[in-house]
Parts: structure tokens; sequence; C-alpha cells
């Protein structure tokens, strides 16, 4: 603790990000596409002008929120972008949830909620799974300052259709429901189509996933225009321009090109469901995901030395979750054939299952 | 006011960044580099494989930081990096502002930190500059939460030297003293090797104005590992990877280049003495400047009026700033010789003066 820092900063828990290793591993921990972006992407970057970058970005990248209206089918003023779905959700939870109530969020889902609640003092109110190990959206009720959750979850892999978030959205008219749909592409159903009749949905989406653009931070929101004008005037309170030249071109290069995009989601999905039963034959319990992550129950050696086994002896980085509940599985990110392929293998020569 | 919003959200008043035309103007209204960035940046777009925008990036951007380290000749560990200096200087005033005391900073400086204020709920208490218009350093005291000013100063253009920085934190050591040095490589003296002996001292910079990368968002912050930290607990709180993989790339290639730095920021200087000795010849009343703009007050006409005639009838924008002590000046940015040659002669035939 410092005495110059501001009294909360020392009771921060930052969030930890998946490891990015500099030695050379098959990297199954961080949910990232194992295909290449969009072809126009690099096209971008070999003819974009670099003396244009001496000139500040559009403030309101309009060309990537036109881009994303039109494959969203909404309007661009329901539409909004950020520096990485993450930011989006930072500015989202200072925009819409500092209010007097518990904000709810299902006890197992995306790790770094709760550390948006420490970083603007809301406090959370978890809600337990079902006992399927799926968000519990009967579980949310009470006075609440708004909802969140992963639709699919993570790292759990389930998502609910659309009808069940409508029945929610029925009960749950009076704070925002954030929808993050960062997996959503590889076989959930989205909540965009219900933006019209639900003032309070915000939904948002990240091009880290399934456009292959991790290492270009570019993630949207989509949601009323109500909801759009309160994260402008927050974004526009901390910066004018999270997006960068780059970004914003490259994002509207890798929504162009619809057939790139559903040959690579729909490679993964089945990458997936080859994976999850061979590692079924194997003995491991695998829950059904609809994301690009399999997460793994081992039954016959616990899960931490299954992880440092892969790590050390064959080069493979798979995601370790050290929590009460978590403790005893895998996340495995969905990689090439060939990467599944060797971990199979791997976890074969381990005997584990 | 939306019921959806948090509490604060309708108070906010947000920062309006000079405009981003889309028609083809004479663009000295937001203190841009006429000059390109270093060629290895274009070298970097050239030859990056886009297949690799599938990972993360480094969330520690560690290659810029140590580059950043070499060139302000100290540790790593002392350098912070964030999406432009908005995003760090936000990210620095939550870190270290919020305690029972007004935020010391002078009545006009950069007109992002009162919007800061806002969104953090920090309380301001603004400085009078002196008579010659420039930061008045015995007026911070009393008891404060930190103090943060521009180094040079914006919009007024004039710079403290090292020494009386020195002094003011001679005085303040018990808070952050923030120097924001956007424009003090256009002839002002940095504070940054005073980090050594005071641990409260946080610097940051920007790739924006003298490296001419404004459009790919690079800012930074140089002070004690104390300092530091405190900004990453913030910063891994809010968005783990707020630089993407091109801006890393592309800030050390121009980091990398001294002589095209050099070249590029002695062009500006002069073509700012140039205009100034033009500007004065004409009649205005020219501030001091050791940045890439120049503070003009107008003595015959209005200035909101030759901001207009200049923008209608030329095609050229500068900046007017609306408030009671602006109003009667005009902040131009230094372009190129022809771009400032233009803006001469249009004021000439304005009559300006």
């Amino acid at each position: 603790m410092s005495q110059f820092w501001s009294p909360g900063v020392h009771r921060l828990t930052p969030y930890t990000p998946g490891e990015q290793p500099r030695q050379k591993l098959i990297k199954l921990n961080t949910n990232e596409n194992p295909w290449p972006p969009a072809p126009g992407v690099e096209r971008v970057l070999r003819h974009f002008e670099s003396e244009q970058l001496r000139r500040y970005p559009d403030p309101e990248a309009t060309a990537l929120r036109e881009a994303l209206a039109r494959e969203y089918s909404v309007d661009v003023s329901q539409v909004f972008v950020g520096n990485g779905s993450d930011e989006v959700l930072a500015l989202a939870f200072q925009a819409f949830f500092l209010h007097d109530a518990p904000l709810l969020m299902p006890e197992i889902s995306y790790s770094f909620y709760p550390v948006y609640c420490r970083l603007y003092g809301i406090g959370p109110r978890t809600i337990p799974l079902n006992e399927q190990w799926q968000v519990d959206l009967e579980g949310f009720e009470g006075e609440h300052a708004g909802i969140v959750f992963a639709n699919p979850n993570a790292p759990t892999g389930h998502g609910h259709e659309r009808a069940d978030i409508r029945r929610l959205l029925e009960r749950m008219r009076e704070r925002v429901v954030l929808i993050d749909e960062a997996y959503a592409d590889f076989g959930g159903e989205s909540a965009v189509p219900l933006i019209e009749e639900h003032p309070n949905l915000l939904v948002t989406g990240t091009f880290s996933k399934s456009r292959s653009l991790a290492g270009l931070r570019i993630g949207f929101a989509i949601g009323s225009r109500e909801l759009i004008e309160g994260l402008d005037r927050v974004k526009d309170s901390f910066n004018s321009y999270p997006l960068d030249m780059l970004a914003i071109e490259a994002g509207v290069a890798a929504l162009a090109d619809r057939d790139h995009f559903e040959h690579c989601r729909r490679a993964v999905m089945a990458t997936r469901d080859h994976t999850r039963q061979a590692l079924e034959a194997m003995g491991f319990e695998v829950l059904p995901s609809q994301t690009n992550f399999l997460l793994v129950r081992a039954t016959r050696q616990p899960a931490a030395e299954i992880f440092a086994a892969l790590r050390e002896e064959y080069g493979i980085l798979v995601r370790h979750f050290n929590t009460d509940q978590l403790r005893d599985f895998l996340r495995i990110s969905i990689g090439s054939e060939d990467e599944m392929q060797a971990l199979i293998e791997a976890l074969g020569e381990i005997g584990a299952g």
C-alpha cells in the first residue's frame, strides 16, 4: 500500500489474463481462434498509408459502427465500440450498475465481472448455477442494480436460447440486463433481436474470438439509443478515441468477409465436437459447449497435475482455475485439428481421463 | 436522463475533441504533426503477419515499455503504457486523486482534466495563471488530493524549466504531482530526470504529437515503481490489453528512429517561429510557445468571426474555445510551411490581426 494511491487501489484484485508465453507452446489457454483473420485484414495492413497515422482517428469509429449495424440489422445509433470487449464491459459497469442494490451475476462466469465491481465499488450478488451447470435465469430476482452474465457462459460453455432470455427480460425491466456474447458465434443464439422490445438490454461482443482479431482489441455493444448514449457519455469522459485507425479499418474488413467467418466458426465447432467425443472416450466428463472451448472434469487425476504435465512434458498450455468450484476442471480452448490431436495423444500418455 | 443510467452519468460533461472533418480542409485544430511517422512504422505495416492478430497482445506491452525505458534512461518497471495519453491520464486520476481534498490544477489547462474529475467524483480547485499567462507553480498550496498540469501548458504554450518543477516537488511530497508532457518535445524541458528523487512525480507523454502517431493511440507514464504499480492495479482491473499488437510494434519503430524524430520536431519548431513572427507582424498578440501550437489573440476582430471566416471561406480549421477567458483567442496548430503560408494569406485577406 502506498500513501500516493487512492484509498481503494490497495483493495483491487486485478483480473489475471491467461498467460501469453514467450516460448513456442501449443496454446489452448485463452480461447484464441486457430484460424487467421479474414484476408482483407492483411490487405488493410499492406495498403494503409502510414502518413495518415499522424491524424487522430474518427472518435466515433463511424465506419466500424456502420458495418456492425449492417451485420446485426440495427441502426448505427444502437452500436457502441471500444478497445476490446473488456473495455466495453468496464464502461458499461460504470455507466449502468452504480445503483444502491447488488449487481446480480452467476456464481461462475467471466472472472472479470467481480474485478469491475471492486474497481467501481459495486456490490455483487452471485447466483449459483443450476444442476446442469447452466446460468440459472430464474435465480435472478429481488432488488438489483442490474444483471450481467455471459451467454454462452464462460467457462462452462452452455448458452441459453433467445426464448429463455426473452422470459428473463419480461420480468426484469427496471435495470440494465447486460449479456456478454463473446462466444455466441460458436453456436449460441444472439439476444440482439430483443433490443427493440427491451430498452434495458445491452449485448456485448468481441472480434477476439470468432473474428480472430484478439491482437487488435475490438469490442462492441448493441442496445437502445438510451443505453448507447449512456455509454458514450462515460467513454467521452474517459478517452475520446478508444479505437485506432487500423483497428477500425481491419474490423470493417473482417466483417466484410462473411464466407471466411462462416468457414472458420464452423471449423472450430466441428473440431470442438470431435475433441469432445475423444475426451469423453478417455473418461473425462465434458460439459456441453456452444463456445470455442471445453470445460473438462478429470476423474482419475487432479486437474492441476494434468495441467502441469501438459505444460512441462508436452508444451501444451490449457487453463486451470484454482478456485473451489473449478479446481477439478481444465478449460481447453479449441485449436486446430492438429493441436487437438496432440492434446489427445498427450492426455493418453499421461493416462488422464 | 435515463432510469437505466448510473446516477452520475447525466451529470457528465464529456470532453469535446477537435473536429475531424470529412471534407478536405487545412487542419490546424488538433495539434497533429504535419510530418509523417518514422518510415519504420510503414515497414511494420507492410511486414506484420496478420495471422498473429488471432493472438492476444502482450498485456504488459514489454517491448514498447523497454524501448521507452531506454529512451528516457529509466528502468522498465518505471514505465506504464496505455491507449493514448488520455487513457493514461484517466487511469492516473482514478489511481491517485480520490482523496478527501481538492485536486489542484491551473484554471486554464487541458480541458479533459475537469472531465475526469466529474467522471471520478474528484473536486478540483483551479489556480489562476500568472500575469504572463503561465502556470503559477507558487499558487499550488494548501491541502490537496494531488496536482495536475500540462508542461508546456495547453493551450497557452509556456513551459516551466526543470528547476521550477524541482522547487514545486520539494514543497509537495504528500500527494502525486502529475505533469502532462504531451508537448514537451517541441522545446520543453522534461521532468523525467526528477523521478528518482521524487517518488510522487508522475510524468505522462504521448506518441500523438512529436511521434506523428495520433492515429494509433499510444500514451505512457514514467514514475516511481510505487506509482507504476498503482497504475497497473487500476489498468488490470479495467482492461488487460489496452495496446494492440500493431501499436506496440509501431511505437517501438517510432522510438528507434531518432534522426526522423529530431528532424520533424525541429522543423515544427522552426515553422512555429516563422509563423509567430508573421502573425505578430499582422498585429496579433502571440503567446510564447514551446509546443506545436500558438495561442493567438485577435485585436481587431472577434476571434469567433475569424474562426468562421477561415473555415467557411478558406477551408482552414483552427480551434476556438468559447469560454470567458479564451473567447478572444485562436489556437493554431503548426502545420506544414505551405499550410501556415496559406493561413497567413487568408488572415491577411480577412483583414485580421
